[in-house]
């Protein structure tokens, strides 16, 4: 149990400088609470709404190996599947709920917080009514489809006193922390430039997130935006300028709505320049820090599982080892411990309209063909 | 020999692959002739002009190996060093030129071809008065400062009857044929994507390749090139489109004149989108091409000697063992068979001449902030 403490406050302490010198600032005086892991009084009561393959196969085996955390209510369509996934999880059956009944989830005081696990489109509308319902809210990340749909999440949550978190998993994956605290250590030297790419070959036509008003955009959306995200907390800047260009060829079924390549390239305060893939045609799926004394390799630069960290040593580039909480682990124990007054809140609203603000810009930048100032 | 013949043809053919459907409709009808690879009546003379690092290091030694060519003369400003080279590589002390006297190489027989290694800004006049000396030229990378001077070249070859290659050496290297030869087979699928990548950190602030009259530019001209050059010989199209960033800490010595860093993407007319990073203030040297089904990969993308292709077969990458010529002798021997008819003309001052043409709209880009239409 030490190992794993220690590993605990390292991640947290590392994970705050993750997330940007803005937040930094505003978190450093948060910082020694990390070091202080107290368990919260009970563990806190998880209702994921939606419950499709990403809930099932990862946010529930994540949640179970919580120490904060425990999965209360599940909101689905499909009751059948629910009762399912709720005898596997040693859910009450009682606490299933449908599309038309989840309001009432405010009446049940076990349920903390909501889990959003909905399409794109869905999120602003599901987390406004979770706060309605007076409960803190996590939401996968795209965070909305517009950066007017994420300020009104933001006002939801404050109107209610309730916190909200986005889905950001590679905030808490230990390879990615490592490779951050190498670069922040000057370990290769003044940083000049970022690649990242992210991407797949993405399969049946019919998916949600092929349908432009459930999924807000194609592979930018959805992939593209762990490629932008690592570029900001890879450098620890925000992007002061943006240009893009987008790829679709709508003579294939699975790209009549959206858009099957996103490339983008992001200037940041430093001089550091941001070259961004992002594909639903084709698999991409790794980070490289170039700097003037060596570079760091996360590749994969995002899965659920398994992100490998490597970095130049006089010249060769060579694995390290990194040990660390799972990314689903550390997400949500990681609120609980913001919520308990433990840990800095991390991922935040405003960590996601960031992201939805620098994608509308990426946006506006491929229709027009004209670099975007933010 | 006979592998040696064998490899050649193979090489002479796929060449003609890389670079690009223009060309190929232009050497179509040549193709027949790379296979009768018949020995020229005797070597063609080369006369270097310039013979600092690349020349002595690289071309001297090359061009030591080939079957076709071989070494008569030099035009250097550095005496001594120029004995020193001569006595090494055998060339009769006579034929050792100057600046002041380089035009006399109109009454020298034994040279028939012209090697230009000087600085970009000096590559048009040297061109020029080697052609107006009767002879043929080779021009190195990037073929001059602007298009106008690249014009000029090819005006000048062709109002002299001299033919004129410009040293994109990658254009013959086996590796690189072996790649092209995969992706036009469609071992990948369509292509969607591909990244190129070249750069180093470069030391003397004093060097010529920092001063933006000799250089005509920073990072781009020199080594992003390769990268430009790349993506038009993988994609095998030309791009329709193109968007470029610079970045130059003019407080770095090394930069006060030319840029560190410029990064840029084009578009090409079956979708194709290429991310090209290049930059004197970091190592870079990978080429990737993503397609439907898989990718391959050039890494080291560019280098004198050492290319190494890999390719994914059923999603795991593996190398691939490629056997041919020395870039070197490659080009060198290349332009002799051109020359005696044996084999189609490649890495023309036409191919010299689109390359400046997309630099001028990267820098364009650059400066503007907006798309540049090709």
């Amino acid at each position: 149990m030490l190992n794993r403490s220690v590993s605990r406050r390292r991640f947290l302490a590392s994970s705050v400088a993750a997330i940007g010198a803005a937040s930094l600032a505003r978190f450093g005086s948060s910082l020694s609470l990390a070091a202080d892991v107290a368990s919260p009084a009970r563990k806190l009561g998880f209702a994921f709404v939606g419950i499709g393959n990403f809930a099932t196969h990862e946010l529930l085996p994540g949640i179970a190996n919580c120490k904060y955390c425990e999965p209360v209510a599940l909101v689905s369509g499909h009751l059948d599947n629910a009762k399912r996934v709720a005898a596997k999880y040693k859910i009450d059956p009682k606490f299933i709920y449908n599309y038309d009944n989840y309001d009432s989830i405010r009446d049940n005081p076990a349920i903390d917080v909501v889990y959003i696990v909905l399409p794109n489109g869905m999120h602003a509308e599901y987390t406004v009514r979770a706060f309605a319902a007076g409960k803190h809210v996590m939401c996968e990340k795209p965070m909305a489809n517009t950066v007017a749909e994420c300020q009104q999440m933001i006002d939801a949550g404050k109107g209610a006193g309730k916190k909200l978190q986005i889905g950001y998993r590679m905030h808490w994956d230990a390879a990615t922390l490592a490779c951050i605290d190498a670069l922040r250590k000057n370990e290769i030297g003044k940083l000049e430039i970022i690649e990242t790419a992210t991407g797949f070959s993405i399969g049946d036509p019919k998916q949600w997130r092929l349908n432009r008003k459930l999924a807000g955009g194609g592979c930018m959306m959805d992939i593209g935006i762990y490629s932008l995200s690592a570029a900001r907390y890879l450098s620890g800047e925000e992007p002061t300028e943006v240009f893009a260009n987008t790829y679709q060829d709508t003579s294939d079924p699975r790209f009549k709505e959206v858009e099957q390549h996103c490339d983008f390239q992001l200037k940041f305060p430093s001089g550091v320049q941001a070259s961004c893939l992002s594909s639903y045609a084709t698999p991409l799926n790794r980070y490289v820090v170039h700097g003037s004394k060596g570079y760091c390799v996360l590749e994969p630069g995002q899965a659920y599982h398994g992100i490998k960290f490597s970095k130049t040593e006089k010249g060769v580039l060579k694995p390290v080892d990194v040990v660390g909480v799972d990314q689903f682990v550390g997400e949500m124990d990681g609120f609980a411990l913001a919520l308990a007054g433990k840990a800095p809140f991390m991922a935040t609203g405003e960590e996601g309209l960031q992201d939805m603000r620098i994608i509308e810009a990426i946006y506006a930048s491929a229709r027009s063909g004209a670099s975007v100032k933010l």
